[in-house]
């Protein structure tokens, strides 16, 4: 191995960070319990030790850089993060150039489903297309869109807010001061919440709780799992009509709840998008598990050293 | 002038074709009333005299190549025309190429509404930006997307199909299967549907004449705008939350009732993307009118030769 690159996931709870060949190989893994009550000085020196141990490893080899998956969006111009509900601290300053300054190595950072997205094209279930559009199921509804092999970002970097697609217009509030998002009918936290509308136990129950009774038999479960199917099936007939792209993949912590959503999410597909029904569209679950973000974030300096070809 | 390009409009009711200058300025323009009942021979045999009647006007000039925008699906690749309402003989047959051979001129086809967004993008209001999504209000609604200042058409040719995108999962049905599209809550026949629907008066109304008594102050009239305006609120909240795109454009039949419709779908925009909220995004009214699609058709030969090189 003569080049490798870090990639490096921010995610609620803590930080993981991973040494990643040019063939998309993981070479050597960590994960840090993150005080993220320690404030913006903690959470970049985390960031930054985490790398420096990653890169002793490799004393010989040329780190071609450091990708950083985060929650929120990225301002990519100015290397800032924006509405990070788990950073707030790293709103609004420069985090790029500070690490980048430790590090004295190149840093890129990208929004953590967009990563996602790109390490699915990368070297999972999206290594065969180069236009994808990604759902990560999990306590909110994120989304990613691969065109051209790269990372769809618009003019801010707050592109692919798929999980604030209005499905119903009338349907439950969301945070975003919309009503009926995506995430509000088809994330862990929307499972959770019916659960408790459907009176389903005398305590709150989570997601996970919530699919064994499912999976039971239990017919409110079971509604729960219906009306996040036809949720997820609006959404991406929505997505097939308008990017008529060969490939759409979901991940995230619902994806063992698949089977029981995946019959309501083809049927409103199929109802919903003539695309769908006269091309060869695939939905399919993502294959790289939460390595996914990791994976993507480690492929950006790859990435990049490509395109200034 | 050196070179120049032709642009086919291949309408509903005829046939329109101009001859287009490098720096997109229409030198001279030609419309025939094209006999759509004679089949694909008679139809085929007025683009070639149409393009050849330009010609002759130019004679001294390099001729760039013919763009040509349909209704309907195209696969690109075999130049073929799939899916149109207007054009049945032509679907399924070669017909870039039977027009290249007749012509012996290079011939570039597209889906109107994408060659509409493309006009756009080089001569209209979306002169200083390279990324812009078009609604077509007219009969239905038509999309089109640029990226990167190219048209976005997914693998088959078929992406930007905006019209069908659900805005309500129980609303009117459509004919393309699904129910609530938004081509059946904002286009002309919607507006001539709901006119009937509220029984505005003792026989079918035009969407011209319900605009009209909507200015006089005719309450259900209104209503009508109403929910166009918010049907269109809500598609375009969901354009800005997956593009974050700096523009929207609105063109078509019923872009001169914007000051009825504008204020709801203003307000839905708002309520529902909290990008919109936050970024410099801009919604506005097209403004090459039926040019655009002649226009931009003439921009493709341009584009593709700028693109080779």
């Amino acid at each position: 191995m003569t080049e490798f690159s870090i990639g490096v996931d921010l995610g609620g709870t803590n930080l993981r960070a991973a040494a990643v060949s040019r063939e998309g190989k993981i070479l050597e893994r960590i994960a840090v319990d993150t005080n993220f009550e320690g404030g913006r000085d903690a959470v970049i020196g985390d960031i930054v030790n985490g790398v420096n141990a990653l890169k002793r490893h490799f004393a010989g080899a040329r780190l071609a850089g450091v990708g950083i998956g985060v929650p929120g969006f990225i301002r990519l111009k100015e290397g800032f993060i924006t509405n990070s509900n788990n950073l707030p601290y790293l709103e609004n300053y420069p985090v790029r150039d500070a690490i980048e300054q430790k590090l004295g190595t190149p840093i890129i950072l990208e929004n953590d489903a967009n990563a996602a997205a790109l390490g699915e094209k990368w070297m999972g279930a999206g290594k065969d297309v180069d236009d994808l559009v990604l759902l990560t199921l999990g306590t909110g509804v994120g989304g990613g869109i691969i065109i051209g092999g790269r990372v769809l970002h618009g003019m801010d970097g707050m592109a692919a807010e798929l999980g604030h697609m209005t499905i119903d217009s009338s349907g439950p509030p969301c945070g975003c001061g919309n009503y009926g998002c995506l995430e509000k009918l088809a994330s862990a936290t929307a499972v959770e919440s019916l659960a408790m509308l459907l009176s389903l136990s005398a305590k709150p129950m989570t997601s996970r709780e919530v699919y064994e009774l499912a999976m039971e038999g239990n017919e409110k479960a079971l509604m729960i799992f219906t009306q996040m199917g036809r949720a997820l099936g609006i959404a991406i007939a929505n997505l097939i009509n308008t990017f008529n792209f060969p490939l759409y993949l979901l991940s995230g912590g619902m994806l063992p709840a698949w089977n029981l959503f995946w019959p309501h999410l083809e049927e409103q597909v199929k109802l919903r998008s003539f695309t769908y029904r006269n091309t060869k569209t695939a939905i399919k679950p993502a294959t790289l598990g939460n390595q996914a973000g990791l994976i993507g974030a480690a492929y950006l300096p790859f990435q990049a050293i490509d395109l200034s070809h």
